[in-house]
């Protein structure tokens, strides 16, 4: 039974309305700053899950978090999609002459580019998370700073919205994962999804043979990318994402594709958000 | 012949040690601060070549930089990596606890995230350019701000290195990618490397039966990467790296995967830089 979860933010983060529409409104959250501080959150049982965002539909994979995913051993149990609409937020009375300073997520100032190239009297200063910086503006009353944050931080403290929507790709969707330390309690057949991470021996076709093995065993492939290997330049693990009608077909799969691939692995089975 | 090119960055930057690495130290360099600029100086014919980052052994793609040679039809010529180093700049008779500031492009402040851990006294805020930042340190006398550049950024504005090799992998090796609205004039016997992008139906199997037309033509895959459709969220683009002995089983694998794939786009044919 999960009970809290760690999020990365605090209240009004994007993380924070994933965990109120993938659990309910009474789930506890852990408020954690960064997504190392959630992982730790998890390892030292102060929470039974944990969220992170994975994958954006503009900028592609959260590569750090799968190196967390991965390196921890922890286990996808789930996943959810959001619709990212980012808002400049500030205290009332004011209007966009009057900032000089935006704080915010580096992937909210990165997402927000375009909107900003139109206002280059602002100064753009990485933080540590969307909605924290909101709150540290209504806490300190600052005057002539924003944040780039969700509706939901605006409403819990009371800033303004200046601005609405003002992402570049107006279709913004993240992709989150909720990972656990230990594995789905699933059953068979509530699981049509699965993410897996395997090394190949760089001989020519190799990767194809695996997905002839994904094909022939009915898995469809929905995500692949190849990933440098951290401290080994150049080589490269794979990251893929799969899903299927049967969890046979599945198990038959991974029979075979874990004695073709070094260092297979399942970071997590779960079931497909996107029916 | 290449006189001009086109770099992120002034001099003193990684993009001004692969233009001198790869032509020489003759090459007539465009300093621009963004790629946005670096592409539209190629589209203005301000110079005949450009030279974008495209990949890091740490994080990976830079995917905004595909999409813009993606999107204005820019041919990849060459490519080069380079084994970068950041150092903490500064001007001279100041220790890490003067330094109040520190002002560097978003890659280079992700890349040193574990050594300003290590110094919570220190804001960073996101900048254009890495050796820009230490040229204007010189220029306007700060005190108590510090860069993220090179050791070249170092000798041509004379300031102190406070702390060497600050990046948190020790080996951090980019690849660059020189580009040009025309395709490359080398020979094809001097061709062993392409970079492809296409799409396909989302039918199981589908890449597998492209990936094994480039096994069966001989051709190896150095890097895949589904990425997202900017604008149609979870419909992927495949971007592929091949590399290969002889032209002649490219150019059959070409025609096969041209009738196979949709929107099939050959981005560059060049010689590969890792032998």
């Amino acid at each position: 039974m999960i009970k809290s979860v760690a999020i990365q933010g605090i209240k009004g983060s994007f993380h924070h309305i994933v965990s109120q529409q993938y659990f309910d409104t009474t789930i506890i959250v852990d408020e954690c700053l960064t997504f190392d501080k959630v992982v730790d959150s998890l390892l030292n049982k102060s929470c039974d899950a944990a969220i992170m965002a994975i994958e954006n539909s503009i900028v592609g994979s959260i590569i750090p978090n799968y190196a967390l995913i991965d390196n921890h051993q922890l286990h996808i149990i789930g996943e959810h999609y959001l619709d990212i609409q980012h808002n400049l937020l500030a205290l009332p009375n004011q209007s966009i002459k009057d900032i000089k300073e935006v704080y915010s997520h580096p992937m909210a100032l990165l997402q927000c580019k375009e909107f900003f190239k139109k206002h280059p009297h602002i100064k753009l200063i990485e933080d540590k998370d969307t909605a924290e910086v909101a709150q540290r503006i209504q806490l300190k009353q600052l005057r002539g700073v924003a944040a780039i944050a969700s509706g939901l931080a605006a409403q819990l403290f009371e800033l303004d919205i200046l601005a609405e929507s003002i992402q570049t790709i107006k279709h913004n969707e993240t992709r989150f994962v909720i990972v656990k330390t230990a594995n789905s309690e699933l059953s068979h057949d509530e699981i049509n999804k699965a993410s897996i991470k395997f090394e190949l021996e760089h001989k020519r076709g190799s990767l194809a043979s695996i997905l002839n093995v994904m094909s022939d065993c009915k898995l469809s492939l929905t995500k692949i990318q190849s990933l440098p290997k951290i401290e080994t330049p150049w080589k490269y693990s794979f990251f893929v994402d799969i899903t299927f009608d049967n969890y046979k077909h599945f198990n038959k799969a991974k029979s075979i594709m874990q004695i073709m691939a070094e260092d297979f692995k399942i970071l997590g089975e779960y079931k497909n958000a996107r029916l």
